[in-house]
């Protein structure tokens, strides 16, 4: 019996995986990874074979089932099982359905955690999440709903916190403006959508929350995350980038 | 004018560090570090001067505003500069007065994102912090204040948030749950505390709500995270661990 690891692939830049993770995926005999890992991540394993499971969102339970079967199948099979998804395994990546299924069938696994999109989107930005005296609590937060999924507290969770990150709510920009106006926020409250935190291809916009809709009029290839709060406030006004505050503006992303 | 690197050393195994931040730090001349980053994460910058400052957290202005000097003047000497931080640099890592500070003297910086205890600790756990039906919001938060900062909603933020990870948060233990029953979360709810995440002498704690005061009769001696949340009821009861539930429990660390 094989082992089966469970491997955050980090938001994106090859270097941002961990140590572990990079020595495992070496080591790997099969990889079944998400679609939108980095191909130069997914290369790492340089020997293993590599298979394409599920997409990002919007995954239906019977694929999930399936994705569970086959890593059960292949620890009987092989000595180096890895599960690959994007950013951390344990924060919006399906993790315990895929962990319940091998503690069933009693496979040994393993969870390598990794670098979620909101820290490296922070990372990119040069914004630090909390702030003295301005921001102690941060909300990691998805409004995406499954299909028999129960209705939450997800806006009211966003509402109460200092500072928000959004998952997979890019298409959900209008619903997430009304639900959090509803709640009481500021009109005004500073938002940053960043596409591809941590990739020299990455993307970010410099909004507010009544502006936020006009972001479905975007396109986006690569995962988005909304990052919402006053300490961006300081960020758009830092004078590394000069934004019409009340405008929809893509800035093309540098390092700092 | 040399570059600052703000680097997140990760949750505290060397091999949870990234690839970039191992790189960085072979190729530093000076290393400021916190108190608590593992020894054998600051021995990775073998050639550098290495100064330890401040500490975990109660940090003083003036000791912070010191530390900003000593990075803008380290910078005018040296070509690699790292401040090394815990965890990640965005979260809870007063990166943000460090950043202003290299700013306003135009030093280049640069930050390298990390792992954040509470995924580290999620990953020991084998739990999720998100799972579809029960949990798809998850707060950050810490109720420590400094000396002259304003009240803020961490309670509020907690109590609407489906799990909820609190940094620094040990020894406000009867507070904290205080707050979150009046708040009006149920006193069952299942507390998982974490010392040394990712680390071999790691401990942890399954408890409730009602008796995480009793918390208070433990003394720690590294990085504490605690977990709260309905998707730790299901780890409490998996069979790894065989924990009366109303009780504190000190369970030792193992390796999944």
């Amino acid at each position: 019996m094989g082992k089966v690891y469970l491997i955050g692939a980090g938001p994106g830049a090859v270097d941002l995986l961990t140590l572990r993770a990079a020595r495992i995926l070496a080591q790997a005999d099969v990889v079944f990874h998400d679609a939108l890992v980095e191909p130069e991540v997914i290369a790492l394993a340089f020997r293993a074979q590599k298979i394409a499971v599920g997409k990002r969102c919007g995954r239906h339970a019977t694929a999930q089932a399936f994705i569970n079967k086959r890593l059960v199948d292949a620890a009987r099979k092989h000595e180096v099982v890895v599960r690959l998804k994007g950013g951390d395994p344990m924060l919006f990546g399906r993790a315990q359905e895929e962990i319940d299924a091998l503690r069933a069938s009693g496979v040994p696994f393993e969870v390598v955690p990794g670098v979620t999109a909101a820290l490296a989107a922070a990372a990119d930005l040069g914004v630090s999440l909390t702030r003295r005296g301005v921001a102690r609590s941060v909300a990691l937060v998805t409004p995406r709903e499954g299909a028999n999924e129960r209705k939450s507290n997800w806006a009211e969770a966003l509402a109460h916190s200092d500072s928000a990150a959004i998952y997979m709510g890019a298409s959900e920009a209008a619903t997430i403006a009304a639900a959090l106006l509803a709640q009481g926020r500021p009109r005004g409250l500073p938002v940053v959508v960043v596409e591809n935190a941590s990739l020299s291809r990455s993307r970010r916009w410099h909004t507010t929350l009544a502006e936020l809709p006009k972001l479905a009029a975007e396109s986006f290839t690569g995962p988005v995350v909304l990052l919402l709060g006053e300490v961006f406030a300081a960020s758009a006004s830092s004078g590394r980038q000069s934004i019409p505050k009340t405008e929809l503006s893509n800035v093309k992303s540098r390092r700092a």
